[in-house]
């Protein structure tokens, strides 16, 4: 079970959360817990070391940093303690959990934890503060910001867990953001690749890392709210939703849709080049140095060539990248060989999801013919396995996410509007 | 090296302590540093402890409060790698301090750190957390509140340092309280036994624990202020108190003065039981439950039987078990045998300390002389070797804390008043 830093943050809600450990342990299941700091925590510790050093030593950041999980760790033992379970904390250091020494962002590399197994299997609640790890030569780590999800799925995974669940401030993965369809489903199951595809384009319920991870381990993981109360009926039915292999979700499943969710995602920016010399190399030209400056670049568009050999490119980039990218290209304008530089900032990437289209010809079609009908203009396309995303002008985004919802049948029955 | 938590609260005054730390270490002394949480802070780690389980368990009580000390470690390594310095952060866990597994107030029984004296040998300053260890199975541990001064001696111990010098927010050891006697003089020197039995009765600037293990490793402890501008003229000329052995302080100070330090306690409270049974095994009828009960009697006088066998027994004992030693004594009135009980919570204990008094007579002489000539009343009288301490009527505690430190020499020139 994880929880993050606004369920933990202070000791009434840290009894809240002991309370949902408690029925779980009450079950007879073995139970670990991962924790985040109290919200907020780690800002202040991060704002004392740009305080001290701007430049900081990820190490000693590291050191700084991982105090604040180290708290609620302990303060959720006591919890459970004061509720009559037996529990105890294990620190990064105290399992261990090993990492490489990248501080500040480091990896997990093995977790092989034969004390905590055996302290969990005399029915002790191990509380494992989430983010922090051990690096070969005993030095503390830290995953980087959100890393706890990540602890979770790892400890899940070294434990052999049936399940880790994710306990978040929403109770589950929708097909698209409820804010933006009211009539939005929960989903009851997702696959990982689903998962990473959604959470990449915006729906971020799950750091990345951590469905990778579980993809990769098979870990079932479970996502649902720390707001629900654990003694209420029915709290024990798996209220949230799902995160499993591709496998068990048909199992589980069998009438799946087409398409899993709507994704949508403000934060890129369009770059074209015009006219840019159709030869061999071009291309490694304009994205080469881009890559060496840690420029993420996501879709890319080649239209054929024109006559006289010259061809436009247009690529998306994150939103905070855009000027750094266009300095970049403008200082290699003769290099690379292009025209004109055109970027706009104005744009939205919305995307279709679901592992049941590479099964499914048409579902291209349906979003292109969906979006038409509104008169919404597609600037690029690009399209994965499971994924076929799409580039709008900006202030059609609701728009689209709308249209497409209701073309690919994914809104809730106006009666069952809110539940599952 | 170490720094209380008033020197530690916040990152303007850790630089400040950087600086210091970094003007020693560019005379190219190797320096480690013991540093205390920001003040405040384990306040609110304990309070959070408390609102978490009343009856918390000391193991994960030592998890929680020893986060702010890792803190103000990792910060103070990261502000004095933005001077310039090479240091890094020692973690108890990683030195390690090894105590024994009394949570919430071990006793260090062992550091042997080889890695660090290598590390500091190459010219890293080491900066290590006060109050915290770890127990022989691999848990944290805290030293009990205060503890950071007795990790300071243990690790310049365990360094084989040529001096623990900690930095407090009074500028040395004086003669008295100065905000009693205005020409108190600060001391140069003053021995390890002068030290306790001064912080015995009042004077609170050294743990007494950190005090008897420096005596016990032979460590040379010096007090001094944090406050001093490190960068200023004569700032290196060793302006605290220096606190060392007898053959020391003997060869450093030829001049020294009969009496070293005038005390005041306002502490205790007196107790009187009349017409005590004078018959063997009385008196463990009186003190025997009383130490069970853990209170701490200090003076303790017996007057020789009057008629019928009968004696009265004077004791004092903390103001703050006066209740609780009431409560204990009454039911216990018939066993014991006394014919009526008088408490009295309005007395101070005011002692005259000195190693110098071992080889002179007539000490108390000055003393009991002194204080008759102003009309002060003595209720009780106790002695050691190196200290005498009388039990007087509270209101008269300030004049005879300064009708004693002129009997016995101890003003300040008039014109070299808060000087040294």
């Amino acid at each position: 079970m994880k929880f993050g830093g606004t369920s933990m943050a202070g000791t009434e809600r840290i009894r809240r959360v002991a309370n949902i450990v408690r029925t779980q342990a009450a079950k007879g299941d073995e139970v670990a817990v991962v924790v985040s700091a109290m919200a907020g925590e780690t800002d202040r510790l991060v704002t004392f070391c740009r305080e001290a050093n701007a430049l900081y030593d990820p190490a000693e950041y590291d050191v700084v940093v991982a105090s604040g999980e180290q708290v609620t760790a302990g303060l959720l033992a006591l919890t459970l303690q004061a509720m009559g379970c037996r529990a105890r904390s294990w620190l990064g250091w105290q399992v261990p959990i090993r990492t490489d020494d990248a501080h500040a962002s480091a990896r997990i590399e093995e977790i092989d934890a034969p004390a905590l197994i055996a302290s969990m299997a005399m029915g002790e609640i191990a509380v494992i503060p989430g983010f922090q790890g051990l690096t070969p030569d005993g030095r503390v780590t830290t995953l980087g910001r959100g890393g706890s999800d990540t602890s979770a799925v790892a400890i899940a995974a070294a434990l052999k867990a049936d399940r880790c669940d994710i306990y978040t401030d929403v109770d589950g993965v929708y097909t698209t953001d409820p804010r933006i369809v009211a009539r939005a489903r929960k989903l009851k199951n997702v696959t990982y690749e689903e998962m990473l595809e959604l959470a990449s384009v915006g729906s971020k319920v799950l750091q990345t890392r951590s469905v990778s991870l579980a993809m990769k381990e098979k870990v079932r993981v479970q996502v649902l709210s720390s707001f629900v109360d654990a003694d209420a009926p029915g709290a024990d039915s798996l209220p949230g939703t799902m995160i499993v292999s591709d496998e068990e979700v048909e199992e589980l499943d069998m009438e799946r849709q087409l398409i899993t969710g709507i994704a949508a995602d403000k934060n890129e920016a369009k770059v074209t080049l015009t006219r840019v010399a159709d030869r061999p190399g071009a291309v490694a030209n304009i994205f080469g140095p881009l890559a060496a400056a840690n420029i993420n670049v996501d879709m890319i568009i080649q239209n054929i060539a024109k006559d006289k050999g010259e061809t436009d490119v247009t690529f998306t980039v994150p939103k905070a990248d855009l000027p750094r990218t266009q300095a970049l290209l403008e200082e290699r304008q003769e290099a690379i060989g292009f025209f004109r530089m055109i970027s706009d900032d104005r744009v939205a990437k919305v995307s279709v999801v679901g592992v049941g289209m590479r099964s499914h010809a048409g579902v291209a079609a349906i979003m292109f013919k969906a979006l038409a009908d509104r008169g919404i203009n597609v600037q690029a396309i690009s399209t994965s396995e499971i994924k076929i995303s799409v580039l709008i002008d900006t202030d059609e985004t609701e728009l689209a996410v709308r249209v497409l919802h209701s073309a690919y049948g994914l809104d809730a029955e106006v009666e069952a509007a809110g539940e599952e």
